[in-house]
């Protein structure tokens, strides 16, 4: 195929749409979003990886979408923890358009595949 | 996610799934199978290239699901194309069933995502 990168959404990709979503709806903590994207692919027997995810809000944040501070963990005294916050809406928005139109190609893609071959 | 490849389908078992069911139909050239893949993917703006599905080709016989046979070119002395033919009926049957599956997963995968980020 032409470009790589073209024949269906990256995994790379899958995680970040759902980070800024679910940071969109308030989730902010590190640990929180691990657990939202666990229980969101543990029905597709997906498991996302822990520094996948770590290494999606660290891009993320790279490049401009989000802001990440530190906290004062809660009843730690010396333990911060990291909380992330969309930095610029309308470019999370961008984002996130991208990745729909990428998803809905590639139900199309695997529809017409499913079609093509065993129908 | 756990185990690599198990995310979407990959680009090479989707153009070895279209080869196996073009063979299966009785296509049997590779330029034949190269201009049903390129009238397959050109609505979803992808081209699959030729040493793709050269390397795809090879690939199937080498695994045993196809056999390759050099015949003379119409009217070409000493030029010979390679023809391709289903060598062993069930595991083609089997590579496509399992294709089927990841197609099928891929769907609700995609789809998931799309619900839970755009509704």
């Amino acid at each position: 195929m032409p470009r790589e990168g073209t024949f269906l959404i990256k995994q790379k990709a899958f995680i970040k749409v759902y980070l800024l979503s679910q940071i969109e709806k308030g989730r902010s903590y590190g640990l929180q979003l691990q657990d939202d994207l666990y229980a969101a692919f543990r029905s597709f027997g997906l498991e996302p990886n822990h520094s996948e995810i770590y290494r999606s809000l660290h891009e993320l944040t790279e490049e401009g979408y989000l802001t990440r501070r530190k906290v004062r963990k809660e009843g730690a005294k010396y333990q911060e923890i990291a909380v992330y916050t969309i930095k610029d809406p309308e470019k999370a928005k961008a984002y996130k358009a991208q990745a729909k139109m990428d998803l809905e190609r590639g139900v199309g893609l695997l529809q017409k595949a499913l079609h093509d071959n065993f129908w």
